[in-house]
């Protein structure tokens, strides 16, 4: 049985997996949220480093044949780490859709939104210059809190929006824009809107979806493929709450999640 | 030299040393922010109380002969846990304000702010009704962003606390109103306002400024006391990311900081 393992800082990385389960079918997830440690967004590189390798050593320990990093922040700080650590296949969620975008939008200019940590490290933007593409990097910090909060589409999140992007679009004006951070797919429909509402028609990239896409592609490619028409399975571990993981997690997920492990990596 | 540790998960604690820094001429405070595994609103009992633990050792190591826990959310979990691993007095920011708030408005209704973790706890709800009080507990998520994304006087902090706001006068009459965390000194004003706005006259308790009265009470009673007419001096110590803390921390000690020192607890 084909084994993935995919790893976020906390339950954001689900949208992730979600977009992943119907891409794989017969194959198992292990998700490891580092709860505990959340958020990795205002932490130093070298802390993110060390939380981020101690987790991916976790997961291929239990059997991972391929890792996902599904945490914006920890792709950003942490990859190169990561795959010096581990002898696995690593895929993070800013190649793919950096190379995605590229190839269905040549040079285009580009927004991304995204977490303080995410836009500080510039790997977006470092990314886009090397494919061709012309980033302008916009950091939304509140957006992650109002989603946890349950204000998915609520008028204070709109105007939270309308802020964000005003602002953005006054230095760009983009054909693209992608949504850096595995929270943001839950407003999707809402980035869209407040971008019309603002004159601006760019293409909506969800990162979760495209990252899905190009993990499911590499492993059907590089493993045994199975020909199992089961659903794939996921079991979830988490550093701390559990309670809470399965609560919120669920409305990432999409679906109930029925039980959470907790597991102590001792930091 | 009476010398004091105050510690917090972040820079939120400022605005106590702030309050106590005029309190306790001559003085020396040593502030630790363990910014690496902030915030600890959304982590478990057991893992606040060990950072919580380590934190208040390391200030005692420094020399503190009286430790001032300037965290609502380590006050709530832990207060028991540093007690019992430190030998030095502790005074956390609820028992200073829950007794207050009895002397000046015996048995009155009182509505506490609050982060979710502190909430949960009910540790003020439980203080509050041994005092005679009659709690109101009211966790608002998204104040501590807004008022790191610096939206201190903004439309949308307005917006928010009159959502929360409301919410709680659905449930309670307040002649008080506790601002159950580090943060909340730095819109005080903003919600009296919403207050009156809302037709509540309630007294806004600002626990920062309460908890440095007690904690200057007591070690004047305590200690040797020292005649200077010194400003009281404070070294700053962070477990990550001190350039931020510099910045940010600036604007909750009112006033600019020189130099964080890096600490490295281990985890």
């Amino acid at each position: 049985m084909t084994t993935l393992g995919v790893f976020d800082s906390g339950f954001g990385g689900l949208t992730v997996l979600r977009a992943l389960l119907p891409q794989l079918p017969g194959a198992r997830f292990l998700y490891l949220g580092d709860t505990a440690r959340l958020p990795y967004g205002a932490k130093s590189q070298a802390t993110i480093a060390r939380y981020a390798v101690e987790s991916a050593r976790f997961l291929e320990s239990q059997g991972s044949q391929h890792l996902v990093i599904a945490c914006n922040t920890a792709t950003a700080l942490a990859l190169d780490d990561i795959r010096a650590a581990v002898t696995i296949p690593v895929t993070g969620v800013i190649e793919p859709v950096v190379a995605m975008s590229n190839k269905n939008f040549p040079a285009a200019d580009t927004l991304i939104l995204a977490t303080n940590a995410t836009v500080e490290s510039h790997s977006y933007r470092d990314h886009c210059l090397r494919a061709g593409l012309h980033p302008t990097e916009k950091a939304c910090p509140l957006l992650v809190p109002l989603i946890e909060e349950g204000w998915i589409d609520h008028p204070v999140t709109r105007e939270v929006l309308r802020i964000y992007l005003a602002e953005a679009l006054e230095l760009c004006s983009p054909l693209l824009v992608i949504l850096g951070c595995t929270h943001y797919p839950l407003i999707a429909p809402l980035v869209k809107e407040t971008l019309l509402a603002l004159g601006c028609d760019a293409a909506v990239v969800d990162s979760a979806e495209v990252t899905a896409q190009a993990v499911a592609a590499q492993v059907k490619r590089d493993l045994t493929p199975t020909s199992s028409t089961a659903p794939a399975s996921f079991a979830c571990y988490a550093t701390d709450s559990v309670e809470k993981f399965r609560r919120l997690g669920s409305h990432f997920l999409g679906q109930p999640i029925p039980a959470v492990n907790l597991l102590d990596l001792g930091g």
